[in-house]
Formats: C-alpha cells, sequence, structure tokens
C-alpha cells in the first residue's frame, strides 16, 4: 500500500474527499455540542461537553492523515463510518477503490 | 492570612459563596458556549469552542481554591470579576470582610 502511486487528478479528488469527509464530521460535532448545551440543567455539565470535544478532537486529529502512504486506510475507514459514500471515490483508479472498499469491510 | 480561623457558620457562608460562583461562571460558560455555537459559520470552528472552553477550565481550576488558608484572596477576586457581591459575605466576621474589599482593590 505504501508505494501506490496517485495521478494529479486523483490526488484532485482524494483532496476533496478528505476535505469533505472532515467537514461533516466537524458538522455533526457542532450539532452534537448545541444538543448537548440545549438539555444541560446543570451548567456544571459544562465539562461535560469539553470532555467530549476534547476526546472527539483528540480522534479526528489522528484519523485525518492525508499522507497518501495511508490514505487508502484513512478512506477505508471513512467509508465504513459513512462520513464518505463510494461516490465521493469516482475517478479513483479501480484498484485503489477495491482496496478502500475491502479494507472498509475488515477495518 | 494563612492562620485566620472561621467559624461553623462563617464556613457555611463561605461555601454557598463559592459554590454559587462557580456556578455563575459555569453558566456564564453556558452562555458563551451557546453563543459561539450559534454563530459558527464554518463547522470546523468548533474547535474554537474547544480551545476557549480548555482555557476556560484551566483558569477556573486554579481561580476555585477552597482551602481556608487562600480564601480570602479567592474571594477578593471572586469580587473584583463581580462573580460576588458583598452581600455574599453577609455573616463573615467584619475582619474577615475588610479584608476582602481591600485586596479585591489590588488584586
Amino acid at each position: 500500500m505504501r508505494d501506490i502511486s496517485w495521478s494529479k487528478k486523483e490526488k484532485e479528488i482524494a483532496r476533496r474527499a478528505f476535505g469533505n469527509a472532515y467537514q461533516k464530521e466537524c458538522t455533526a460535532l457542532v450539532m452534537r455540542s448545541k444538543k448537548m448545551l440545549d438539555s444541560i440543567n446543570d451548567p456544571r455539565d459544562i465539562w461535560k461537553i469539553h470532555d467530549m470535544l476534547t476526546e472527539s478532537r483528540e480522534e479526528i486529529d489522528l484519523k485525518y492523515d492525508y499522507r497518501y502512504s495511508v490514505l487508502i486506510s484513512v478512506f477505508a475507514r471513512l467509508l465504513r463510518e459513512s462520513w464518505l459514500t463510494e461516490t465521493d471515490f469516482a475517478g479513483l483508479r479501480e484498484d485503489k477503490l477495491e482496496s478502500i472498499k475491502a479494507l472498509s469491510e475488515i477495518i
């Protein structure tokens, strides 16, 4: 997987898909935070929201790794978690698509 | 300041004032977070809210120190920052009240 090559066009598709997934996760986090904030009864529960954001940030920072050497497995995970769909990968070489799909089943 | 004594009644007053101020700060933080969340245009700005909460938590954790040896200066700061008013200290011994007020002017 490490020596897989990415054409210029594929890099554009990858960059866009990566950015879209990141945007979607952040949007979901905004919604989750709003929901938590709206249902706060005890103001001290603000720290539960902080804890949730800290945990999410660590997870997202680790997950969104745009090195081409690991991008197939990053995309496989994003596919499995439904942040991306197969249509987001339209235009990638067939072997890459197959690797992403296969890996998403076992990751 | 370190050897100042607190009667049982004074401890109750202090504990209540301390709790009220903490509750107020947390409430203000909930409101601030809501306002920031509502004005988000770019979902990635969720991290700005996380940064704000991290900073606030560190500050609040440091500030709310309920050791009797430092409580006069804690109360002076809370008075200066308007999380407490002089009425919150009603029932404390006069010398404590004076110390809190005097310190709140210079802290």
